[in-house]
């Protein structure tokens, strides 16, 4: 999925907007399937049935289970990305650092997706795997938006110039998805707490100031 | 696997001493199949007809798959628990922290080990999965050991007094494991440095001075 498959049409037809719905309503179906069983054993033809369409009506808006899967990747990480919005206007580059808390805590709120991404990372580590191509290319992005936060914060005075934003990207990005695995083990763990732990110490006492003065904006 | 099934015995019989040689041999075996096919997808079958024995004889030893998974991760265990006695001996509290670092740096030589606890400690998240308790009690005992060892050096004045070393353990393990599924994608990532560089934020100037100062003793 592209930016442009989701942008809205200047004045969709009414065949559109249905087709928009019903494509939404199975990304939102298999991505509960996926999570709950695991990618390899969902099928396309129970995911279907729970959207009470066809297996070709399905096959229609996704050839395989491989586009299904690359559709509800897409999805959550346009609706991840959307969360960091107010806080970049907020605060910008240290608001990043804020919204990375915020989205720790609210992937408390999706255990099943959580389990689906952590799951998928892993085995997408295998080469030939269907997901391996879109996790690279995620690990690339988070990292270098992580950096980039960083490194604006560093020259507002936020962030201790003596901390490499580069390397401080790959141990935040590597702390969060450390910290997946452990809380869906143990649900009693707060990421956010741990999340917000480690940014503060690379914080200036300037930069905590304002961290910590940029409001939470919920977690739904 | 229990410490009492490793310790030699006073005065082994050669039967026993054979069992044991073929015992590890199908350990090793199984690892090798196991991280290569991931668990799920290896069979008895195979590991057997690899180790030149026939099926039967395989379930002498273990009468099952996850059995055979349990030794397989407890020989692990054995093995990295090993690595860090001569740290210990050096320095204490904070040779384990120096440990944690060769222990990292030694992980790179072993991807295919590395990725098979990747990917079962991810899969492992599934409720009534054959290695869930496991990874729950590995979770506990790595943590509890860290934290043990933060709290130790920081009474030596190694460690700052303002961290709180149950959080800290939390994200030291959290760390390690994100770093190993982003060193599977992108075997360039130093996996040590990233460790070294976030203890080292931890210490005292005393405490960096002394983990500087202890030797690297290889890395095989």
């Amino acid at each position: 999925m592209t930016a442009a498959d989701t942008a809205p049409a200047p004045a969709p037809p009414r065949g559109y907007a249905k087709g928009r719905a019903r494509r939404d309503a199975i990304i939102a179906t298999a991505s509960g399937h996926f999570a709950e069983k695991g990618f390899q054993s969902a099928t396309i033809l129970e995911i279907a049935a729970a959207c009470g369409i066809s297996r070709a009506g399905l096959l229609h808006y996704f050839p395989d289970k491989e586009a299904l899967l690359q559709a509800v990747l897409a999805a959550r990480d346009d609706e991840d990305r959307g969360r960091f919005d107010p806080y970049v206007r907020a605060a910008g580059a240290v608001g990043v650092l804020r919204g990375m808390v915020d989205l720790a805590e609210h992937n408390r709120l999706v255990p099943g997706l959580i389990a689906l991404f952590v799951r998928l990372s892993c085995e997408a580590a295998t080469p030939g795997h269907p997901a391996r191509e879109y996790f690279l290319r995620r690990y690339e992005r988070i990292r270098r938006d992580t950096q980039r936060a960083l490194a604006g914060a560093a020259r507002a005075g936020h962030v201790r110039t003596d901390l490499d934003p580069g390397a401080a990207s790959i141990r935040l990005t590597a702390l969060m998805d450390g910290l997946q695995a452990q809380w869906l083990l143990d649900p009693g763990l707060d990421m956010a707490a741990h999340i917000g732990a480690t940014i503060r110490e690379w914080l200036t006492p300037e930069g905590l100031r304002v961290f910590e003065g940029i409001p939470v904006l919920g977690e739904a």
